[in-house]
């Protein structure tokens, strides 16, 4: 294998490629990349054994091959090559070192053998269908706040992507909840998508997927089966397995009786809920939230630490109430909001309370109270 | 006590404070500021023992007092408010809680007794000399890459600030040193500073020091005693004991005799070393330098995982050299560079370098080598 690429594209299709890799493996090919030369092409394809990623970036390639090194080596090493450069990669098989060369640099690193690099099997995806890459974005990005940590719910560990019918149509859905709040965002159904199977796409394959969706014009092909999901691009396929398990029945979580309208600006809001939470100890991060004609008060009363309360003018017109929430969650869910107020709607201080963006159903968030 | 001051004003005088407090510690009220109004200034103080900021800041005192309360939570409460607000402070001895209020917003914190707060005992101070910013800043900045962080030499763990005599005549004299390399920086002696005792400066003393020298145009008060070490502006007094022991003889480390001279562009030279260095294992990053007519050779050789060699372009006319160094420490001491090309001086593979910033004296590092 001998070739040469540019740097800075070398380094984009790398950088992918090495967030993948975990830092910490017993398997020794795990931290390794596999780079392929072929045509006028390479790709360097990692894997966790749970995602994989392969990145396509056009290349000089004199003598096609394949190899595999450090992952992480190579980035850094292309990383601190200067910008411009044009970096010459050549596998020589008797010493079994890949020698890098760029400017008066040059680098020898060791191999594995590319046929040890687990390449992921790959699958019958019974559903394929594209969409823009903001529409993807919006789905995950709202609502992965959500997704748990506790790994006993693995189920709960990821977005649940299905399909569902909304009031405006059928949707394309995204749903992540912990079981204190929970995210269902929604997007138009794209066609082809009808009968997909709903799948529970794992945090960090949300994490690596998000790289991907960055380019507002990219248009992502997306493929799913029961059991694997693929996000692609041109230039990089994503290729994840889903979770082996069934998201819980959320549809009966989101209350639909809740009539106590609160009305208010998200950015202020957030502000005071976060102000009022300094002085409470880290642990019961509880704010209370007091409504009254057009009125919430907000207020931490932390025993050992102090006090706190603030008053923002709001619209709310319903009787008066008191209900109890966990600061954190609050903030992150009055973060959501892009572009409208934060319209919340409670029914009593021990019932779950739903907020969504002034009147788009489109994203619809719940948060559980706590007492106060 | 009660008083009013704008957002911003308490909030610079705050994050000093803050940032002397410990994190842990045991003794309740060294997590808290100590805060007085009188007159129409208000003082804001905090220690942990060894080292006592005070910073005052103009505000309308309408009843003067003492009271004190948890650094972090006012700076955090403090650091969330609007810009621009008008922060009220009011000490309510009934109830023991100092509240504060801004806009809307109302916090009431826990307060402990002023009385228990750790004034630092005042010294008498044996000599007093004033500098410009940039003159200490330069020379802390310089030296502070050395200090060692190795606890059980505790003496080493600060700058030895004292005076001494160069080529150019009487000068303040900044050194750290670790044991592996060493830092030596002058600046001329101000006027008074000829009959300072030499102190230790604790490396704690030395980053919380850092913040009083970025104004450009700030005159520092510095006085010296045997025991302890201050330094003021009109707004902030950083009061510090300095640590109890002797700094070793350190002129014996500095090579006198070597004659082996390497000039090389500081920047150019500190990018190669970072990048050959890419390939070494975490434990041992050395890099080979061989030196012949006018080139320089960099080289790192990692059995485990790949070697990596560079060349640069150098002015060097003496005879070959090969000669080892922790990759790190020559980055660290490339990086002190600031205009000028960098200077080694050799005398062999097993004998302290010597590095300075082109033909200025003032600036003196040594690195000690190691087998390659």
């Amino acid at each position: 294998m001998k070739f040469s690429i540019e740097r800075g594209t070398l380094l984009k299709a790398l950088a992918q490629a090495q967030s993948v890799v975990e830092r910490r493996n017993t398997i020794p090919i795990l931290a390794n990349v596999l780079i392929e030369a072929d045509g006028n092409q390479v790709s360097l394809r990692a894997t966790d054994l749970d995602i994989e990623v392969v990145d396509r970036a056009p290349a000089m390639v004199e003598r096609g091959g394949a190899t595999t090194v450090s992952a992480v080596m190579l980035h850094e090493i292309v990383r601190k090559l200067p910008d411009g450069s044009l970096v010459n990669l050549t596998e020589d098989g008797a010493t079994g070192r890949l020698t890098i060369t760029a400017g008066r640099s040059t680098f020898s690193l060791a191999t594995l053998p590319k046929e040890d690099f687990p390449v992921m099997a790959s699958s019958e995806y019974s559903t394929n269908f594209s969409a823009p890459a903001p529409v993807l974005r919006r789905l995950f990005d709202k609502a992965k706040f959500a997704i748990s940590t506790e790994e006993t719910r693995y189920y709960l560990n990821g977005v649940y992507m299905h399909t569902s019918t909304a009031e405006s149509g059928p949707v394309l859905r995204c749903v992540a909840t912990d079981g204190h709040r929970l995210a269902r965002i929604d997007a138009p159904l794209p066609d082809g998508a009808q009968a997909m199977p709903g799948v529970i796409v794992p945090r960090k394959t949300v994490g690596e997927l998000r790289k991907l969706l960055d380019d507002d014009d990219a248009t992502i092909a997306v493929s799913v089966s029961e059991t694997k999901v693929r996000f692609a691009t041109p230039a990089i396929t994503l290729t994840s397995k889903v979770i082996d398990g069934t998201f819980p029945d959320y549809t009966r979580v989101i209350p639909t009786g809740n009539t106590r309208r609160l009305e208010v600006d998200a950015s202020e809001f957030a502000k005071a809920v976060d102000r009022v939470a300094t002085v409470s100890s880290e642990r019961s991060r509880a704010v209370k939230l007091s409504l009254d004609e057009d009125r919430l008060v907000l207020s931490v009363n932390a025993p050992d630490s102090g006090a706190a309360e603030e008053e923002l003018a709001v619209a709310y017109g319903d009787e008066r109430l008191e209900i109890g929430f966990n600061a954190k969650y609050l903030l992150e869910i009055a973060s959501q909001v892009d572009r409208e107020n934060a319209v919340f709607l409670f029914n009593s201080s021990g019932d779950p309370t739903l907020m969504r963006e002034g009147n788009d159903l489109s994203a619809v968030y719940v948060v559980m109270p706590m007492r106060v």
